[in-house]
């Protein structure tokens, strides 16, 4: 598209353009708008000012004939040969700050907008970011606010607030906009307009994605669940998946051979089996087509496929995409590690999984069973846990849209293909949902697409599209294991120098303490405390200055107390311990034992207890 | 000073200005160098765009006539009465790429020069760097590194690039200029030119910093120690103190009543004293003056005053500084847990320190005993520790200019006084310096000041400055207990999650593997192994499938090996363990074991035989 066509097109979109005249390259040119810009405008040129195509500032008439020889001769030197049919635009210059606006079409996200700072700067400073083509006006603003630019906005700038609805209002046109690629820039910002002075757009027809997003809450809720490859191998991952549900009466182990397993029946073919709703395939891949379709006339629903060699390592596996979608089936996998749900562990991951309120879905088996492994250790436990391995069907928004709990949704994401399933899913979920993701840097999304064969995608266009919909991005793997959203956390420390690195770490989530909470806490507290948050108590604070300033902070209405020992002259850790592991407080509260030598004695005491605790600041800080 | 004064004295330093011409406020305006842009020139006002004291982009006499009435009558408004003195200044307006220089006089820093992108972006973007008016070319251009626009010099952008070398220039004539305060914004950039179009200085005379740094060898070389204040109540700190050192038969310990103490005679004054080249003094802050002074005819050169109560809770410390410089004493502290040095443990932190390559100096006193305390457990050596307290006289600046040994010296800061003194030493330095700074949030900032008194300073400007000497800023505490200086990274792993995180973790440092490096790996990996670092040698795998890879791989030239293990299915966890307690290989190799109850017995293990390894991915990164 030329530009004045793109100006036309725009007019009749109800944009605001600068006044233009199109010109013969040998016309003797004049305008009754100067200032004015000069290009070139011909199909044969794309970038104009990568070949002298563009003299911009030109005052009178004097200076534009001088512009027209110069643009003329200049793409001449390009070796580009212009004909009858090129033409020559003259543009009104217009003042103001410069925007971007644009449109991309992402093989996951599908059409996104693009908005920020403009000019030269979208290159240098990328003060940009994405708009889903689906957001609403809230959405469309918490966006905006994740630019630097946006300050002209909210807080204005030296003086002069800008309105932010000329900026919504244009984001909402492309959002409709047929255009598959689009650039704006730069668009004239003044104080209640905006203007497109130079623009690009591309109209390629494009597929739109066909998943639909499902929602199966019946994955959530098996009942009678045959393990299809049930082995007495221990190195058979069939053997960990037998051994963790054998005592389960409603679970069936099914092998052609053996007649008992871990003290039960086994079915030795799938026709022998009673009606189930869930089974779990641990067996050969080339033989997970023909099972599946026996297990079908037995009712299943569910099926966790954890059987490797698929996609993976290049093998195909529409297939299960399609009987998924012939026969109604949930799907789960295929190359995962199992579920864990409604009290089942379904997976060949660690026996010792608990009960309670942590969500976890992860792409990569290895970071889950890291994580389960852990989570026993500080007394974490699960509602659900799944490995969505190849997510040949089921995918993390078919999940966060069949999950009916109320506790929030922890993913490990290394890439997607279905982008906009995936916030549509989280746009209507009734819980937060927390992300981490992997393959932010190029050294990780060669390392995550040379284990998985999956790209790991525009790290940028993913967070920002995600934080607009509302989702916490974390920081660090550990906070996939905790379901507590933390906004205001009061800190107790015996040192100030580790409160300070405590305060850099978690800044913007400190309690504030009022003047009477100052006041409740300095009857406990010797004269010299902090009174402050972070409230150091002071170097030679023993266990009962401890436990005094906890039982005050108790009732101050943090979300969480987050209570630092260092080992200082005479501070008898294990004491300060035993406050942990013989008290229970209304409030959240996460002892940070910090040191070596010194504190051993009592992580072994709070570790005996399961009392979940830290051993290092960065720790404390990575859930939040 | 006035625009036009700016400009001539410009002029005079040799530094492009615009054409300009001076009015009086009713004259009959014109110009010859049309466009312009008018502005007011008066001492009355000093913010000209916040009066409506400014037009621009005029481009012939109408527009500056009418130009001259608005101005005229948007300053009255603004009830600001301008008389006979007052002028109106029209200078030429400039096109390019707008940058900023300033120069601002820091109360720690003293003159500084700041320079980045300019126009209205400086305040929304913050792109700029900090320059010491003592920094040579080479340092400059690597602050000039530090910001985004200077992409422009280095890569260009759309196909032009732009000299560095009219910025430099520039920056050197500041770093010679008397201003204490100066914008220039906008300065116009061309490719080949710089013009500063608008500036503002001031010329206020400040007294300079009159510290001198010192050099101080001996502090490290401490030979003949006496211990004021030794005590036998374990409750004081001159009874670790004692007790840390009583077995050395050069240390002497002071105690007005005791007879012997941890089995060693004790002198009752210190009169009685041999001579002694180093004190440290654990007495009362109202008697430390006259023991300084008593000490001074027993030949002391160093003196260590661990004693609190001074400036950190609003007492004088003055005299101490004054002492120093009249005696030519070393005074680390006060307020300070003391020095290792020279295998004498001079602290009453823990008494379990062993000889090894760490340097640890440090403005907290917990920072510090809680890594001395963690240091025995990692194996982790040291050859100087030093806790600098209130900085009366030594600081950290004296310190590095007084170090001769070979080892990296590792740096937590919180804040200090005489910042062009810790430039010049690292300058000087022959060792890297590695600083951990505290303070970056402005809740950090208040728990600082709240902790020791001391203004924790402009975060930005520290680290700028900093590393424009070359010091590396650590990320994490944990990095202060290491020495290494590793840039390139070799990760093994058997899950590709981890993998893919960790690359993130230290994208830079990945170490790049060579074609015939692949080759080798593969001859001892399966046919699936990543090939690529991190080299993934996939779930299944063994001890010996590690064992084969760590050999391989200790071959290619990395800084160090980083070993990921996580509890997948069969994985020994305690074999794979014994490979690092079993073996030695050439380059520095790390483990790191991740999950809890899998690998519980490994980590025990690797404890007993005080082999160093991580828990946390984000360990390993944090010391790098």
């Amino acid at each position: 598209m030329l530009e004045s066509e793109i100006y036309d097109w725009l007019k009749k979109e109800g944009i605001n353009t600068p006044a233009y005249k199109l010109f013969n390259l040998s016309a003797e040119l004049d305008v009754d708008f100067y200032p004015v810009a000069l290009k070139i405008e011909s199909p044969k040129v794309v970038h104009k000012s990568d070949v002298g195509g563009v003299v911009i500032d030109i005052k009178n008439r004097e200076e534009l004939l001088a512009a027209q020889k110069t643009i003329l001769s200049n793409i001449k030197a390009h070796g580009i040969a212009l004909d009858d049919n090129d033409r020559l635009i003259a543009t009104q210059m217009c003042k103001g700050i410069e925007l971007f606006f644009g449109v991309v079409t992402d093989p996951v996200f599908e059409k996104v907008i693009v908005f920020g700072t403009g000019g030269i700067f979208v290159e240098l400073f990328k003060d940009v970011c994405f708009i889903d083509s689906e957001a609403d006006e809230e959405e469309i603003k918490r966006a905006i606010l994740q630019t630097k630019i946006s300050t002209l906005f909210t807080t204005g700038f030296r003086g002069t607030k800008y309105e932010l609805t000329p900026a919504i209002d244009l984001i909402k046109k492309l959002q409709k906009t047929e255009a598959s690629e689009l650039d704006f820039n730069p668009v004239i910002l003044t104080p209640n307009s905006l203007t497109v002075v130079d623009a690009r757009a591309k109209f390629d027809k494009l597929q739109p994605q066909t998943k639909k997003l499902k929602s199966a809450p019946q994955i959530f809720n098996p009942q009678k669940v045959a393990i299809i490859g049930a082995s007495e191998h221990p190195e058979k991952v069939g053997s960990a998946l037998a051994e963790n549900v054998a005592a389960h009466p409603n679970v069936y182990l099914v092998n052609p051979k053996l007649k008992t397993l871990f003290g039960k029946q086994v079915y030795n073919t799938i026709g022998a089996l009673p009606d189930i709703d869930t089974a779990v395939i641990a067996i050969p891949a080339q033989n997970v087509k023909q099972t599946i379709l026996e297990l079908i006339p037995k009712g299943v629903k569910n099926i966790i496929i954890i059987t490797a060699g698929f996609k993976e390592v290049g093998e195909d596996e529409v297939f299960l995409t399609q009987l998924a979608a012939e026969h109604d089936l949930n799907i789960v996998g295929p190359n995962c590690l199992g579920v864990y749900t409604n009290d089942l562990n379904l997976t060949f991951a660690t026996p010792d999984v608990h009960r309670g309120p942590v969500n976890l879905i992860s792409q990569s088996g290895a970071i889950l069973a890291e994580l389960m492994d852990k989570a026993p250790v500080e007394n974490i436990g699960f509602e659900n846990i799944v490995s969505v391995g190849n997510m040949a069907d089921i995918d993390f928004a078919d999940l966060i849209h069949s999950y009916t709990g109320s506790n929030p949704l922890n993913l490990y994401v290394e890439g997607i293909q279905h982008g906009k399933n995936l916030l549509r899913a989280i746009r209507k979920s009734k819980v937060p949902v927390n992300i981490f993701k992997a393959g932010k840097s190029k050294a990780a999304q060669k390392a995550a697409f040379s284990h998985t064969g999956n790209l790991s995608g525009n790290y940028e266009m993913f967070v920002g599209l995600l934080k607009s919909v509302g989702v916490k991005m974390l920081s660090d793997t550990n906070g996939l294991l905790y379901p507590h959203q933390f906004k205001k956390i009061l800190v107790i420390t015996n040192a100030g120098g580790e409160g300070t690195v405590m305060s850099d770490l978690i800044s913007d989530k400190m309690f504030e303490l009022s003047a009477a909470q100052l006041n409740e806490l300095s009857q406990v507290l010797p004269y010299n405390w902090s009174k402050n948050n972070p409230v150091d108590i002071i170097g030679d604070s023993d266990h009962t200055r401890y436990l005094d300033a906890i039982k005050v902070a108790d009732n101050f209405g943090a979300d969480a107390l987050y209570v630092i020992v260092t080992p200082q002259h005479m501070t008898d850790t294990s004491k300060i311990a035993d406050i942990f592991t013989g008290n229970t407080f209304k409030t959240p509260i996460f002892p940070i034992f910090l040191g070596g030598e010194l504190v051993e004695n009592a992580k072994r005491l709070l570790r005996e207890k399961k009392i979940q605790f830290f051993e290092e600041l960065s720790e404390g800080a990575s859930f939040l």
